[in-house]
């Protein structure tokens, strides 16, 4: 076990009973910050682990994603293992867990119980739709997260009828619930830290408010002019030329050329400074207006050379752009590499991995150093944690 | 001015030097959960209160966006307003912003000189890159925070080359950064609330490493085994049927039926249920290497009916599904309007407008008392926050 010294959360005692991917990711990045997170999981593990590729048994992901926590196994079934979790709440600042709501309540580990022992635990609740209104005791999916809290309707090309919009290709959804849970639990802890008549607190997060949250100026436009917002696929309809174009080998680049002097250059430097002196395509306005003429003019250049060729290019010309990076080009980027937003870390279970750095950095504090170790087997800690022997 | 009872982050002063969204969207969170929030704006206002619709000149989006903040004006070009400012961070328990790296230090208003007169301050810095490593002076897009992230990589349909891999839709890599921003705010503060020898903080967020901390396993999996994880559309590789399908109104519907039992009932549902007898589509595993036909089946049906006709169907036979909700399904779910996710609220500068509510809610706190004011006109409170004279 490694600790650094200076981080933010140190010295704050979070419980997770968590699984998948909301509850896991909300620990995580206090675990990140310095908590120390005990992370409950049943005897056979937490069925992520049981997703993606494995070396010996041991998923490549929980590598990152239960890193900094210690583990335990419990089989909540068990009336002794239940007091032992008891155990654990009483002595913990917070608890965050993503139970289908009334879980908890139903084996006796609710709220009023866990408060009873320990009046200043804050606890964090993820669910799919929250703890009360219709649809509480529906299964939460991620995807209809995205669905129905209004993204994806937006992810998607306008006219375009033979694919369905694409998910975010992550787990937009959970990953937005377990910022939220994460900032309101810490919120919570500030408020009552130093207040010894202080109380801990309920907080309710959902995956669909957690998408929703996202949806701009959206809704009050909505209720003033009846306004709905259409997808733009990857154009922005008030900014021109914006967009996204296809290169010669299969690949992507995505152009922001829409300022006055960003577009001169760009259109010098892709061979028709011509077409920036036109006086139809004078001001973003007028470049709106008449943006067809110039995708297609961008595009035509795009077309003839490799993505990473013609980002080159344009590199030169000071105009903002980028490749649509893959992992692989996020590995070898130079600036990734040189602030260890990508840093190599030795995993015992799996050898040398490769980590994302957390997405907060603080001054004296490298990003390598808070990587403290990486995710541990299933029950790693019991004995550390219980005192019993293993 | 109506302060509300137990919002955990009371008592935290805040200061604001945020324009256009991360920082902005960092310091809503914060003023949400009750903090003092000081947006320090320029005389004309920040610039995104001019984006989108507008009444009598007063910016719609901006109710929500500045919604429970405070807003200052001051001239930043002025000694006697940087002065001014200085005053108002001296007193602060943090100040988020979202300036170019380098610009606060140029204006005289780094952290080593904010830090001089309060040493407990904690500065939460977003930019687009980073504040420091090789790209740390390129402009900052939104779109370009999501393409070199990784994320618009993955928002794609395989095998599409008609149109690009469309936008997320909203300004995810903003949000991300100020979510980010805001969490690792409430953690410095908490880590020192209370220890009367602890210093402020410098924290470094941006809108890259936001949007590249949601990748999942694929960084490991990459330097382990140099997997380049592809887009999937709509479509998840390990789970059939779950997809998004063409409905006969123009309109998709997201259905996840992969797991045993609810596949039987999806097949059912749609009239078809000598598939799910079938031999190989018995198992997850088999569906996935024949989830060609099932979702040709599926489409199949659901394009003979409006995607509000084919959800109720689905509902009923108690399989998982959503419609890709726009802004109108939204604001009209029974299940939004119940959990007051969607609320109306009393706008002075626009009258009655709905407002999203807080994407957390704590007990014995109503969401609709979280919307303590709508936000407000720039500068509308520099009498109140500096005395002076209207």
């Amino acid at each position: 076990m490694v600790e650094t010294p200076g981080l933010p959360l140190a010295g704050l005692r979070i419980v997770e009973l968590g699984h998948y991917i909301a509850a896991p990711f909300a620990t995580r990045l206090l675990a990140d910050l310095g908590a120390e997170v005990i992370k409950v999981e049943p005897p056979e593990g937490d069925p992520v682990r049981g997703w993606g590729s494995a070396v010996d048994g041991n998923a490549v992901w929980f590598s990152v994603h239960g890193r900094n926590k210690l583990s335990v196994t419990l089989d909540l079934k068990a009336p002794a293992d239940r007091e032992k979790l008891a155990t654990l709440c009483a002595r913990a600042d917070g608890l965050v867990e993503n139970f289908r709501p009334g879980y908890l309540e139903r084996i006796g580990l609710g709220p009023a119980v866990l408060h009873a022992a320990n009046t200043r635990l804050v606890i964090a609740r993820i669910s799919g739709y929250g703890q009360d209104g219709p649809y509480r005791d529906k299964p939460a999916f991620g995807a209809i997260g995205e669905a129905m809290g209004g993204l994806r309707h937006l992810t998607a090309n306008p006219g375009q009828v033979d694919f369905p919009p694409p998910r975010c290709g992550v787990s937009i959804s959970d990953d937005l619930a377990g910022m939220y849970a994460a900032l309101a639990l810490v919120s919570a802890c500030w408020g009552i830290k130093g207040d010894p008549d202080a109380r801990g607190r309920i907080i309710d997060v959902d995956l669909v408010s957690s998408v929703f949250s996202l949806s701009e100026g959206m809704l009050p436009e909505y209720g003033l002019f009846g306004w709905v917002r259409q997808p733009q696929g990857a154009a922005i309809k008030t900014a021109a030329p914006t967009n996204t174009y296809p290169c010669a080998d299969g690949k992507w680049l995505c152009i922001a050329g829409n300022s006055d002097l960003i577009f001169r250059r760009l259109m010098t430097a892709i061979g028709a400074p011509a077409m920036a002196a036109e006086p139809r395509f004078a001001t973003n306005t007028l470049r709106c207006e008449n943006v067809a003429e110039l995708d297609a003019a961008i595009a035509a250049w795009t077309r003839t050379r490799p993505a990473a060729q013609a980002e080159a290019v344009l590199e030169a010309a000071e105009v903002p752009c980028s490749r649509l990076y893959d992992i692989a080009d996020c590995a070898a980027d130079p600036h990734f590499r040189a602030r260890s937003l990508v840093m190599e870390v030795e995993d015992p279970l799996l050898g040398r991995v490769l980590h994302p750095a957390a997405p907060f950095r603080f001054d004296g504090i490298p990003p390598e150093a808070m990587v403290r170790w990486t995710g541990p087997k299933a029950g790693a800690h019991n004995a550390q944690v219980f005192g019993d022997t293993p």
